[in-house]
C-alpha cells in the first residue's frame, strides 16, 4: 500500500539492478518518497537514447519494488511508466553511474537517456554519475548533494523538456557544486586493434582518450569535475540549434 | 587510387549496409564525391548514439568502398574515421533512414546518431530519413533536396558543434523545403503484452503511438512533413538549457 501524499521515485541505471550505484540511490531516497527500481538485468553502458523495437522486452520482479528489464535503460523507464508503476512518478532518478557522463560524453550514456526518456514523458529527472570506474565505490560524499537536488525537484519541479544531469569528481570531500555547461570535448583514439575473428574479419575493441578542449573555462562540467565540485548540469530536450536555424532560415527567404 | 581534389564522403545508416535507402544515397552521392559506405551489418533500429564498449567490433569488407560493421551507427563512424579512411572525410551522410526521425524521436535515432557523431569529430554531417515504414520506397522525389543539402555542406560546411537532420514526407512531389525547429512530442501506449517467456518473466513488444503536442506551430519539422515539405532542421550537440542555466545559476548566487 502506498501513501498518496509521499512522492513515488522511479530509480534506474544502466549498470543494471545489481550495481552499487543504484542501490546506494534507492536506499538513499527512500528518505524521500516511495522508491521503485526497474533497471536493466544487466549492464547496458554505452546504451544511449537506444530503445529495443526488434525483440521482446521481459520484465522479472526481482522483490517488492525491485524489477529487472531485459531493455535498455530508456525500456525500463517506458515500461516502468506503463506496465509497472501504478501511478505517474513524481520523480526519476538514474545512477549513480560508475563513470562521469560529463561534456560529449553524455550522448553516449544509457543513465543520462533514461532521465532524458523521463523529460519526454513530463517527468522530472535527474541523472547521477561518479568519475571513476571503480566498481566498489564511496558514495557517502555525495550524499547531501544527491539529496538537496531530489528535495528541490521534488518541491519545485522542472521547467518542461529540461532534466538534469549531475557529476561527481572522486573525492572524499566535495569543494561545492557548481552549475554549468556542457564543455566541448572530443574522444579519440578510439579502437585497439584485437586481430581478427573466426571468420576471418577484423576486429577492434573501443576504448578511446578524452581531451578537454575548453580547459580553462570554468563555467563548464569538466571544470568544475577537474577542481572537485559537483557539476550540475541543466539538459534540454529540444536539440535544435537556434542561432543555426535563424541563419539559415534567413538564407531561404 | 583517389583524387585529392575530389570530396570524401562517409555513407552510413542505421538499417544496415543492405538497405535500399543507404545504397540510393550512396549512388547518388557518387557524383559528388569518393563515396565510402561503412555501416551496420544488420539493421540496428533505436541504436541512438548507442557504442559497444564491451565486446568487440568486426568489420567486413563487402566490396570496394563498402564495408558492414558489427558496432552501432556510432561505431561505424568511429571505426571508419579511425581504422578505415585514409583521411578525414568532407562529409558525413546517414541515411535514408526507412521512418522518419523527426520531434523527439530524433533521440532514439541510429541515423541521426551517426550524423551526431560525425559532429563531435569536427565533420560536417547530415541524417536523412523518409517519413514511411515500406521497405521498398521511391526516393527519387527526394534526390534534388539531398544533393541541394550534401553540395550547400561541401561548399560552405557548418558551424562547429551542429549537424543536420533532414526529413522527408512520403510523397510524389515535395511542396518545397522548410528550416525548421524540432516539434514538441509524446510517444504513448508504447507496449503490447506479448504474454510470458520461457522462465516466466513477462515480455512486452515496444510500439507506441506518436502525438505531436504542437500540430498548429507551422515553423516545426512536423508540420513541414505533415504539409508536404522536406523538414531541414539544424541540431546542437551542446545539450545544455542554457535558460535554464541561467536561472539555477542566478538562484545559486
Amino acid at each position: 500500500m502506498q501513501n498518496s501524499n509521499i512522492p513515488t521515485i522511479l530509480v534506474t541505471n544502466d549498470d543494471g539492478f545489481q550495481a552499487q550505484g543504484i542501490q546506494y540511490l534507492a536506499t538513499l531516497l527512500g528518505n524521500l518518497g516511495n522508491v521503485v527500481v526497474v533497471a536493466p538485468d544487466s549492464a547496458r553502458s554505452g546504451a544511449a537514447c537506444s530503445i529495443t523495437p526488434t525483440c521482446p522486452v521481459s520484465v522479472r520482479k526481482i522483490r517488492d519494488n525491485v524489477y529487472a528489464c531485459s531493455g535498455s535503460p530508456v525500456d525500463c523507464v517506458k515500461i516502468a511508466l506503463e506496465k509497472i508503476l501504478d501511478r505517474k512518478p513524481d520523480l526519476v532518478v538514474s545512477g549513480i553511474n560508475h563513470g562521469d557522463n560529463a561534456s560529449i560524453s553524455l550522448h553516449y550514456s544509457g543513465t543520462v537517456g533514461a532521465a532524458l526518456e523521463a523529460c519526454m514523458k513530463g517527468i522530472p529527472a535527474i541523472a547521477y554519475s561518479l568519475r571513476t570506474h571503480k566498481k566498489e565505490c564511496d558514495f557517502a560524499p555525495y550524499s547531501e548533494v544527491i539529496v538537496e537536488w531530489a528535495e528541490k525537484v521534488l518541491r519545485e519541479g522542472l521547467p518542461a523538456d529540461t532534466c538534469l544531469n549531475i557529476n561527481f569528481p572522486e573525492v572524499d570531500c566535495l569543494c561545492g557544486s557548481k552549475v554549468c555547461r556542457m564543455a566541448r570535448g572530443l574522444w579519440h583514439t578510439e579502437w585497439l586493434d584485437a586481430g581478427v575473428d573466426d571468420e576471418g574479419k577484423k576486429i577492434y575493441t573501443l576504448t578511446g582518450t578524452f581531451t578537454n578542449l575548453e580547459p580553462e573555462a570554468a563555467d563548464t562540467d569538466y571544470w568544475a569535475l577537474d577542481h572537485g565540485f559537483a557539476a550540475i548540469t541543466p539538459l534540454s530536450l529540444d536539440m535544435t540549434d537556434h542561432a543555426l536555424l535563424a541563419r539559415l532560415g534567413k538564407s531561404a527567404d
